[in-house]
């Protein structure tokens, strides 16, 4: 009987323990092997040529084939894709810039041989998302550095495995996150960085991109499948990375929670039959996801998920600063306070002033961000992608590359943005409970103070 | 021993039950008394001219007297305020219009007084935030018909006596919500009503307001002295009242739950030190308060909240549906489908167009509210207040009163718009864990099918 009541008691204090513990949901956090330290601030001995070895050649991969050949030291060594018109279009590209051909690699296991090539420094990937984590991981193992096409990890096992092959490789582990280089994310940050907002309370981000247009373009009809098959915030990265970057997210802060809530899926199924021209039995993702964080020191975010309904593209990219705010679309405004002479009482007071168009262009002019020299700045637009934004994000992997220098993003920050996925998803399996982030650096979030590019002295 | 094990299951039992319940906050849902029942589509006699008491001359009530005398059939007979210079700038105003003064009610209990006086029709309340629900409580247990101010309850015992007052009077008890009012959300609505988004299925409302430039101007400072003692959403009801009638909330959809996730305070506490010249010992509204909330059809909401720091004023006002999107802040767009020949393989394809300005306006011709004749709005853009808005609503309410018709809004819009404050409260107070919404219809909330307004035939 005394074995009964004692058993009794451990579960009500297992009861007890889960009672208190269930609020928030806790995902597991691997332990760090022994020997094994964090990667902040990684940095490699500089190469001079950066060789690179491009696995997908489609929508995003061709793109940057046309742009990496007008960064000075870029060699790319080889290419590597399932369809045979694809490593012709890049070898054209290639002859028209006078570069040698690169090696081709095709077939199911192209791939691993290409990563296998001893004389490449970069594997750079641009496959659909299912198979970037796979990728990065064996290409490390062949000692290369990675630079991955976003969302560069789908769940939190292929996200720790990234961190972990990182740590344990000392290689660069990069997501192409183009966002956070755009003219005015680049020049906000700098604005956010001097003070000019005060101190930054919130921020919104989303990918808020209608894909009526493109949805018959993925090989195999891969995207929208995914959709079909996972709920949440698939498609995060390009919204929360340049907010993180501003609210120095594992250089000073981290997030620390987060809940989501979605709409019923409605679109996705119209869609799915259109495109497939099959009946669709069921479609996971809903047309809108909507996802809260807060952070350690206090700092909320917002994040929104919508590629299912027509609204105009929007990224908000929106910073609330006490003293100031910026907000990027669907105008771009910032917003200061100003001393004026107060209508009531004639009190000199302090109001608000909203900066469009020229005054914002001048308001602008004193915070160029101190990567973007007016020869990138030109050359950016000369090339182009996505307005130039995707250039930079070459131009800069391959300087830091080139000087030795921690690159503008690490694989904690790619662990960030892509987490929301797959979080996300258990939160709102879970109606809607908060979910915890988890410290990805294990320990070493306010070790760095502040976000930095690196720049050679 | 026995009886230990038997209480040993027994807590067992009762703890497995509270771990259950435990995700979901709810709060107490008090039962409906035998007799009483829903005031759904209320309508009483026609009132030809309607005797209106005011209650609070100062900011917002001072507004209304100025406003009240255009409208036919109205009889301002009783006016009431604690400050001797209010009720003189009121009676002037009523000189103005050459109407007989109004009697005078001043003291503490004053407003009890006006509320007794026999000949009145409706007390009309723009008092602090703090005295709205016990004046109205008042008012109808006196017999009358109440308007109130936003927000008309503060808390849940307060929305629930005043729900239960109403409903066993069968009196009108109708919160001032102006902001349904203004000409884009009139517009909208009806053009989601006509089907033009498709079916809605995400809106978002907030009350973004830089008040730096009135926080000297309230009585005794109630207003910042509120925000230092509530953590929450206190000023829900302009974000949230417009999509909800978008939304049909308690006309076939009904709120269920909502998270919400504030900022750390920063800003309070310094405005709080400059207004009122004292240390402040401590502050405990946020920054910014953001929540989103789920309806019963698998919609979502968003709604923000922030006085204190300079941002663009906003309501934002977003209406997401399957085919189409309307946003009034910071720029007026609709965004539909339309039929296009694709880039890509020429293809026809549906992409999204966005309307502004002259095409917005064109587009808006054809969705004229029907409560907007061309007259309505003639007087409404001569009159003013908020940009016509606050002469349309008090024009509806004498019109509705006068044609024994239901009001626009009824006691349960009240309810439901003023209980994010307590319950973003609760929220925030947990963890962000969701709470539970009321349906403080007690059962009817898809009695009424579609969001209408009674329009006399």
């Amino acid at each position: 009987m005394k074995t009964k009541v004692l058993l009794c008691l451990y579960c009500l204090c297992f009861l007890l323990a889960s009672c208190t513990q269930s609020v928030v949901i806790k995902t597991e956090i691997p332990a760090r092997q022994a020997g094994q330290e964090h990667v902040l601030n990684l940095s490699v001995a500089p190469i001079d040529t950066v060789r690179i070895g491009m696995i997908g050649l489609g929508m995003r991969g061709i793109e940057a084939v046309r742009r990496l050949p007008h960064i000075p030291g870029v060699k790319i060594s080889a290419i590597c894709d399932l369809r045979e018109e694809c490593l012709e279009k890049a070898q054209k590209i290639m002859a028209k810039f006078n570069l040698p051909q690169a090696n081709e690699y095709k077939g199911e296991e192209g791939w691993k041989e290409l990563c296998r090539q001893e004389d490449l420094d970069l594997i750079y990937i641009c496959t659909d998302w299912l198979s970037h984590a796979p990728i990065a991981l064996y290409a490390m193992d062949c000692g290369k550095h990675v630079a991955i096409e976003v969302p560069a990890a789908l769940n939190m096992e292929e996200i720790w495995a990234l961190i972990d092959k990182a740590e344990q490789t000392r290689l660069h582990c990069m997501m192409l996150e183009n966002c956070i280089y755009d003219f005015f994310e680049l020049t906000s940050l700098e604005m956010a960085q001097k003070g000019v907002f005060g101190e930054l309370i919130h921020a919104e981000g989303a990918y808020i991109h209608n894909l009526d247009f493109f949805w018959g373009e993925y090989w195999n009809n891969w995207r929208l499948a995914y959709n079909q098959e996972h709920r949440g915030d698939v498609y995060p990265t390009h919204g929360i990375g340049p907010i993180c970057l501003a609210l120095n997210i594992h250089r000073g802060d981290r997030m620390k929670t987060l809940v989501s809530m979605d709409t019923k899926p409605l679109n996705g199924k119209k869609i799915m039959e259109k495109v497939s021209g099959k009946t669709c039995e069921g479609f996971a993702n809903a047309d809108q996801t909507n996802t809260l964080i807060q952070t350690e020191l206090g700092k909320t975010m917002l994040i929104e998920h919508n590629v299912l309904t027509p609204r105009p593209y929007s990224r908000m990219y929106q910073l609330v600063g006490t003293d100031g705010y910026a907000s990027k679309y669907p105008t771009k405004q910032y917003c200061l306070r100003e001393e004026v002479k107060g209508e009531i009482n004639a009190r000199e007071i302090l109001e608000e002033k909203v900066y469009m168009d020229q005054e914002l262009k001048a308001l602008q002019a004193g915070y160029t961000s101190p990567i973007l020299t007016p020869e990138l700045e030109k050359s950016a637009k000369e090339v182009g992608g996505h307005g130039g934004m995707d250039f930079i994000m070459d131009y800069r992997l391959i300087y830091c590359l080139q000087h030795g220098l921690p690159l503008d993003m690490d694989v904690y920050d790619l662990a960030e943005w892509c987490c929301l996925a797959p979080l996300t998803k258990l939160s709102l399996e879970n109606d809607n409970r908060p979910v915890e982030i988890p410290d990805f650096t294990r320990g070493a979030w306010n070790v760095v103070e502040g976000y930095k590019f690196a720049i050679s002295k």
